[in-house]
């Protein structure tokens, strides 16, 4: 995997882990058995972008758990052209033909995200509902963009978990998406609450 | 209590089964042991409404869980002039000073509107957690007006529960409030779907 020459050297570049991600209005990310067909619901004849790859153009790596990663394999062609980290302690090796583009990580996500660091990838696209709990968890999630799709699924995988102190945050701003149906909203985690 | 008389004869009004309500980014209505305190956080030294009073000048009675009316009772002075019904098994009676003002109902909730209906009772505020998740259960919820409050709480009394089916809405608007920390958005429920 590539150092990423843009941040070398740059000693002014913050850390800054991030959160993309569309949730229903019940707040999941999936329906039950990782189930993403309740999104085709949402017509979208331009495939209009919502700020996804403005996004992408952003960050220099993604941290993403073993779930999200097999769900991603499910959809074929690989869709990063940045260096992804997949969190997990049972895989061990990824596809030949991901070599150099996925390494897999484990451990302490401190420990982790120094190593990230040390390689000169600040801006981390933090993805999948269980990853996300985890690095809230432990306050480590400086913005989320959240994008609500208006349904109420009523079931299946959670954005978020439990948490023993509450995280507040600054909202910054809303787009409405899609002819008005996705409402997007970005909060910059305010630590001084 | 008395016939709402300006819906009284007006055979075009349709009933509509509302939710206001504010709730966190992790979908908590109330912190742990039904706390409100953390909404202090909120900066509100205007008392800005947001879209608060415009809401209840439109509906002509409120349908609450009997916990959020014992919150609500717990405020001191009634903050209602609408009629408000209150559904529980186990209260009996409602305090000397909210006769005519407060009912106690139960039982199937589609027996209650027929009833409520029938004394001219169409928009309807329904408000607290498993009313609303009781409500969202029997597709009997038409609109919904959520608050997002910027924090997660990790924790507390959720809006939603366990649903059988999804359920699709249509945003119609989003507006921000409060400098633009409370992003609020509303949704009709769309059957068509």
């Amino acid at each position: 995997m590539q150092k990423n020459e843009s941040q070398s050297g740059n000693n002014e570049v913050k850390p800054l882990n991030s959160v993309f991600v569309g949730c229903s209005l019940d707040g999941y990310i999936a329906y039950k058995s990782d189930g993403l067909e309740w999104l085709d619901k949402i017509p979208n004849p331009e495939k209009e972008d919502s700020g996804y790859y403005a996004f992408m153009d952003r960050i220099d790596a993604l941290v993403m758990g073993r779930r999200t990663f097999e769900i991603v394999l499910g959809f074929g062609d690989w869709p990063y052209k940045k260096s992804v980290f997949v969190l997990s302690n049972s895989l061990k090796e990824v596809p030949d033909q991901l070599i150099g583009k996925v390494e897999i990580v484990n451990g302490d996500l401190n420990l982790i995200l120094q190593n990230l660091h040390a390689r000169g990838l600040y801006r981390l696209y933090i993805d999948g509902g269980q990853t996300v709990q985890a690095f809230l968890k432990e306050d480590l999630i400086d913005e989320m963009i959240i994008t609500r799709i208006p349904v109420v699924l009523g079931d299946g995988l959670p954005l978020f978990g439990m948490l023993n102190n509450m995280l507040w945050f600054e909202h910054k701003s809303t787009e409405v998406y899609l002819g008005g149906q996705l409402v997007q909203s970005h909060y910059i985690r305010n630590r001084n609450y």
